[in-house]
């Protein structure tokens, strides 16, 4: 089943709020097996609605719109969808009564335009709105299904996934429902990920494997149809591990969480705690790892070193390892190492990661900007470090250096 | 100039993501007198694509399209244009010698796709990407414009605010130019400021005064037309002083900065350092600080003191402080000052600030979640600090403790 999805609201137009209604209402229509094939926003303007809900019908099984069924002047969707299908509106008695009790419970006079949130189309099916006043309305035009939502999410949401989904469901008998599945991966480009499944999305049929960039990761959506969801799982579970085969050193989970909360869980699991001590990344690291709740129970804390006396005050780094004619500097593996295993044994933790760089924008030390070392020092195991060059600019490389960093991580955590 | 914003991405109509490049756009547009009247999100289908564009052709000035240019083969938006209005894609050489060269520095094997990054319409003009490798493209066909960004916002917003921009603004030479200002606001809420500015925003004729909602931040914007930039900044200066006259203790800046780049630009000045002690915050406060170039002048770095034993162990807050019964506890003003003169005394920085707080979701000390404490240490001067109940989820609590702080320092450092 083909479904658009038609916001109305001038103020989408001017920037001034985010249509998250539509990834809501796309995410719920992927989840039920409804494809989402277009998105539209247009404004509270008659004829521009009206243009809309013509090329919908004639493109889409089912619309779905939100916004414009309130009281004011400017709330059109109604008036224009009737005068489209030719139907009249009629007052939807319980919603007129809900509303005349709410006025009269508050005490406020009700302006007549308020009789407006009662109205539906005739031949119409109202969709109960529990958590505010305008009624929701379901029908079939000419072989298409419309649904109208109100604007504010937290009237759309309840409204759509209690009374809408399950009107829409008693459309699509015949559909096999559809199931997916989310695979993250860590230390990969998104072209160099593509590159090593090609053969497997070029003879994709079913599932389907799609990937996406999301900022700073790489996940991979693999999508089925099936009659149960032990079927679904089980179509899958095979792709999944054709593709684990190929990239298990990347693939860090099978559904949609950043790999800071993977490694904060194999941490807690394994009861070994983590240090930090970061220069280039100043704390993102840190901010990082504290974003997931119970991330206290394995994270001791560290120390942000961005300047060289901080190095050598605070984690020891000998000043000629930092400073001078032919020393290393403070973007080198030396203080990386150096850096790694002070942090350990200050704070007696397992595990003492360091990050030291080169941001930019201008280079440092005759370094060029993206150098990054990452060092990674574990009791009783020889300190590692490696060395990166990464792209972007200040912000991109702080990111990539973080995350690198918690890669490197959940590489040794995974096989412990 | 009539404008219609589309965007391009399976994964938008998954629901994967949210469309905010949508509102980026339809902000951006307004500031400069374009008119958005529609929004299309499309998926990587060639031929709802090339209807799409042939749509938006028909019914707009200028198509503004994000998405689509980068290298996998789902990335169709430059070739479908192409077909559609009939030219060749050429290599844009600097665009190409860029990719290649990063694939070098970076010692990685560049895979084929990547040069499609590089790929323009024949006579189109290229937008240059400082922060990616896809290179835009701006051309005019028929009479409509288009302007083609990535989708990245990373990528996408300084493209259109440096390269695109220009471009449009020289197709709209017969329009009455539109100037306008952001005024930034921090330590108020939004309600609470337009609360304070209701008069003046509702007796707004021009300049026009518009809030602005942006994650975490109070922003306004005052726009009007002029004849000339000198006009137009004299009528924006009126209103801005009005603005200022009411609310100097929290307007920080008159152009679209965040107070943490003001904050490291006013230490700069005045050649003060900072050393932060972050609890709760768990590095995001350096995070926000070294996110500005030219940070490491001022901000020397800090401590992550996130559990009682670093708090102990490296800023020597006494165990009795943080523990056992009747102790004031991690999160309490005590440790806050603390916190806050130990960083500021092991560092030798002019200026110390701790955080420690509650960042939930569960409680803890049997404290209440949102509760935070900032504590503020400035050499030969008495230690100050203020208690905080902040809402909402662990992200946004955090997120406001650390700029909470900055807003603090903020108030020291401008009348110093």
């Amino acid at each position: 089943m083909k479904a658009e999805i038609v916001a109305i609201g001038t103020e989408l137009l001017l920037g001034q709020i985010v249509n998250t209604n539509a990834q809501f209402l796309s995410r719920e229509c992927a989840a039920i097996g409804v494809d989402v094939y277009l998105q539209t926003v247009v404004g509270d303007n008659e004829h521009r609605l009206l243009e809309t809900f013509k090329l919908a019908a004639s493109r889409a099984d089912v619309v779905i719109c939100t916004g414009g069924l309130g009281p004011t002047q400017d709330d059109l969707t109604k008036d224009v969808l009737a005068g489209f299908v030719g139907r009249e509106l009629i007052i939807h008695e319980p919603s007129m009564t809900a509303i005349t009790d709410m006025f009269q419970s508050r005490g406020i006079h009700m302006v007549e335009s308020n009789r407006r949130q009662a109205l539906m189309l005739a031949d119409s099916d109202p969709l109960h709105n529990e958590t505010g006043l305008a009624v929701g309305i379901a029908f079939t035009y000419e072989g298409t299904h419309f649904i109208l939502l109100p604007g504010p999410p937290k009237e759309m949401k309840p409204m759509f996934s209690k009374y809408a989904v399950p009107w829409l469901q008693t459309k699509m008998t015949d559909e096999v429902p559809l199931y997916s599945k989310m695979l993250k991966f860590a230390g990969i480009g998104e072209s160099n990920l593509e590159h090593q499944l090609l053969d497997l999305i070029a003879a994709q049929t079913d599932p389907t494997i799609a990937p996406y960039a999301k900022e700073g990761e790489v996940t991979i959506r693999i999508t089925t149809r099936a009659q149960s969801a032990e079927e679904g799982e089980k179509k899958l579970q095979s792709t999944e591990e054709a593709i684990r085969s190929r990239l298990s050193e990347h693939l860090y989970a099978n559904h949609d969480v950043p790999i800071e909360a993977v490694v904060v869980q194999l941490l807690a699991a394994k009861k070994l705690t983590l240090a930090v001590a970061e220069s280039c990344t100043g704390g993102l690291l840190g901010d990082l790892i504290t974003s997931i709740p119970g991330s206290s129970q394995p994270f001791l804390g560290g120390i942000i070193c961005y300047t060289n006396a901080l190095k050598h005050q605070l984690l020891s780094v000998p000043l000629e390892v930092l400073e001078g004619e032919g020393a290393p500097g403070a973007v080198s593996s030396e203080t990386a190492v150096l850096l790694a295993e002070h942090i350990s044994g200050k704070t007696g933790s397992d595990f003492g990661i360091s990050i030291t760089g080169v941001a930019g924008p201008s280079s440092s030390e005759g370094k060029p900007v993206g150098l990054v070392y990452i060092g990674f020092a574990q009791k009783n195991k020889p300190t590692q470090v490696i060395a990166l060059q990464l792209s972007g600019n200040r912000e991109s490389i702080k990111h990539r250096a973080a995350k690198s960093a918690l890669y490197q991580l959940w590489k040794q955590l995974k096989d412990q």
